[in-house]
């Protein structure tokens, strides 16, 4: 899912850029003759990569900034002149969220809170009609002025910056997603079909992970602390 | 501002193909396993390139229809795998039509009413939700169910296809158009204001070919015509 | 020795789509304004890979379709909108066979006999003088209408469809697969020079595991029992 | 059909230099480690620039010979670092010839015999399965040592290179050609058939260009040369 | 020339731009987490469009100038997005010389002076240890600071700012040149002595508009004035 | 580091390919009609893809040597028909150095001296003017006739071959080189000042593994062998 909501982050950031959604009024790829906007995009995990796909093929400037020293070197090898890469220092950050137009937040950290790492005061600094989507908004969001929305009034203003938070990207192009989440997930629903659940789940453990109540037992640490029960692993 | 209406034909369309724009609720490029959606793209001049290029850098399966070989063989050798070609035969619309997600109309001969290539019955056999883009609206449209609609309330549904034709598409991205506006305007603009009027136009013949009214004559052929008065040419 | 059989799929391919070989007298790429073939890879592998970079080279439409999300992503990233990747579910599958003109097979599970992915019905689907091509062949072949040839009657046709199945393909090339099996071997022909067969396969387990009889005994699992012999680890 | 042929050539050569087909047995781009067989293709016109798009697909070492500064600054522009491109001095086409594993004579000059470009004393320094092709054979071809062949008995060997001059080469992919041949003639046919011959010829002169007889007249002039009678120009 | 000057180009800036040879320590293409240096192009023809492919080459942040909009275009279509295009407006030049690393001055008028498109204002406003090279300097120069320099002494400062002003750039590779030269003069040459002079220069009029004396009398308007003898054209 | 080194390789070796410098009076890229140069690069690590990424950039005639199969494949896939790869052995490695006009020396075996994979009879068998770069100087250098250098007295002479092999090439540029050790080190400096010493090297091994001497001893068998002290491990 996070291909889908990186590559949808683009999109939906080039839609709120134009004039009549209340954005800048600027094409992200320009035309021959006028610069094309600058797209920051801080975190190069799948979600971040999969929004520089997408913006470096409607041709704006992009910038994608990691910690991640490796990461960045295969983003380079595979983007060559197309994308430039920076070290995310605080410094770094700073300056990309006072030049972007579309600031696109992709920081998601597994099963974690995503790092704030935008805070209110670096987001004044950014033009009027600017836009920002918070990918991680599922995991609390990386940008202090985010707050989730949802499909239905997907964006509010902060300081003059459009703020596109909808916690269930994917769901807008459902087509897509769920033939994306049957692929990830048909071969756990082979493996139960095949050989049943008890068996299924000794053979893979993944799929043993993710048990949550057997036998009258909670199994799921994170279950039995949400419902306050005792827990009972296998 | 064909380039800018051309770039700007592939967002507005990926736009209302998401689910609650009422769209077929599939993503343009698709997700690695997923196949894309297919953009069908109806000539290949500077709108169609532009469209194109979007289309491609957004991950679609992309055709272009012409019925100019030159400029088909130019296509394939600028984008190589990237794009299909197909020579624009009735059948070949037909064909495109029905298959497409995404229909763009990129049909336009200059100071002509662009023709209606695509027939009511042809829109019949799209998919429900799939969008189809007129850019040559401006010119009384290229599709049969076409008419002009606007930026407060850009689009609407035939036969279950969504139809976005807004006249003036280059309006949602003011900021870029007036730059490029200006661009290619400026060059007249300095003309005028070293040269003065006289001597401009005698020495740049588009110049002097928009010149409508002087001397107290009508000097324009078409506006002479539209407003009844006699024409006298300089 | 996959990559040679894998890019030579496609060149095989595009000669028996030739008229005076049987095929049904399409050019792989099409020309500007007439699409091209359509080439359905299923395996995504190393085989898989080199026929895909073949294929995309001569400007076919191409699909790869695989079961493993993580490398379709890979190819993704590889290729970008140069191919499509789609989950290889069985529907899928049989899609591909359908509307393909060149059909590669190239499922190799390493040390077992290849899936029958593809079966009689399928092929029954597809167009008179297609073209598949069973890089697996020498595991059984993924078509279940496969069954081997050689470099002196390469080709038979069930249905209507030409089967490529040559059991030895890097053979037709045979200087470019000598250099290329020389440099995967050298490096271990270098150690017993250097070092003696005991040292050698001591320092090098690769080495080792394919010692078959010394000091009189067995050593190899499979060839005891091929043999009826007693084996005797060392 | 330059652009068929082109496109052919680099695949029938591809063909010829498998060992069955008594070639020298590389594989047209190698493997990693392998280094790729040479290609040169001499005449940077619509067939040689078919051509190389190919010869870059299949990943071999491509380089374009012409005397056209213009056209090798195109290619250069188009292929990058893909392809080399040299001036066709007698002295770079007799390095060229005596290096490539695979050469083809893309000169096509309109109207005229085709320029013996490479002597016979050239053709004996090439290395023994080397292959060319020679798309300008219907024009006399543009190697000594060449002679036009038919698509049943395709190639000669001549000192130990083998010749592929097949005078009719879109035959072999008869499917394509036709498409293609269509789109190249549709628009003159639609005239035709909407105007009448005579009006369609006053308005198109290079309809006009092809009438041979009209009125029991011989109206061009090259039919009246070749059957002795009396042209009389319309 | 212009091509090989273009070229060069950027790799004397990316010399000059090390540390040792007074320059501000920056490698064009910065590395993986590292911004790479901004690149500023004055001009679109040949020699700018070469400099372009250097420049993203080593993976610089390129921006190219000029006031012709279909060159623009045609840059961008070349290109994508590895530059970004922008008309030269005055204003847009002194940003771009403000913020470059690296400035190429490529603006060649045939037969006349180069305009002086930077102002000396606009070069004290640059970072110390940037270079500019002019490329122009044979017509004079397109920097107000610009005076012509040679191979021995190449460079000279200015406001802290590295001026390499060449006027014989392409003497540095002297062999590449020497290839070109003769490539471009070739033809001339056979048809001189094929035809002898005179029929040469009838056949063509370039040879012809290069004659500078013949008969005893000056054919050549410029060198006629230059030396104050009298003309006598042919 | 090697980044830096691995891009810089190709612009010194640009740099004394020039006339003035000594070098043969190439350019790298050639122009059209001119053959490139032709580059060789030992080695297809960091160092040696950073280099091949210039090399290409600059459109040279680039090939990669090393030893590792996979390797090589990996290179191939991501530079696809740009660069020729190939399997380092003994007579490979002496055609390459004999024909190359630039050969980068990029064989880093992590804490080993590098090998001498280029002998002087090889040296010998280059064409004058041509030029080596030694990336691997800081290890001992991988040619036999290189010495470390400086950036004060960077290149020596050898058979008429430019030798360049500065020990510390990233100091040219030193503002690129020190945000790229920055960015690789700063982890580790906020570990210490969020930690202190002992937890920071206790949570993270790498830290620990550079500490060399604590409470009065040493702790770095390295530094315990080099001073003749007793080492304590901690």
């Amino acid at each position: 899912m996070s291909e889908v909501a990186g590559r949808m982050s683009i999109q939906v950031g080039a839609h709120y850029l134009e004039k009549e959604q209340g954005g800048r009024g600027v094409l992200l790829g320009g035309v021959p003759g006028v610069a094309p906007a600058r797209v920051a995009i801080l975190g190069g995990g799948v979600a971040g990569i999969n929004a520089a796909q997408m913006a470096v093929g409607m041709r704006a400037d992009v910038t994608v900034y990691d910690i991640n020293n490796a990461r960045l070197a295969e983003l380079d090898m595979f983007f060559g002149s197309q994308i430039k890469t920076v070290y995310a220092s605080r410094l770094a950050i700073a300056a990309a969220v006072r030049d972007a137009h579309l600031l696109i937040g992709a920081v998601l950290v597994p099963g974690a809170a995503a790092p704030k790492l935008v805070t209110r005061d670096m987001i004044k600094t950014m033009k009027r009609g600017s836009v920002l989507v918070d990918i991680a908004i599922d995991q609390g969001g990386c940008f202090e002025t985010s707050h989730a929305t949802t499909h239905d009034d997907p964006v509010f203003e902060v300081d003059g910056v459009i703020h596109y938070c909808v916690a269930n990207m994917p769901g807008a192009v459902a087509r897509t997603s769920a033939f994306a989440l049957n692929n990830a997930t048909l071969p756990f629903a082979l493996k139960l079909a095949n050989l049943g659940a008890e068996k299924a789940m000794s053979a893979n453990r993944h799929l043993a992970a993710g048990l949550n109540i057997s036998g009258g037992n909670v199994r799921h640490r994170a279950v039995a602390e949400a419902l306050g029960l005792p827990l009972k692993e296998k």
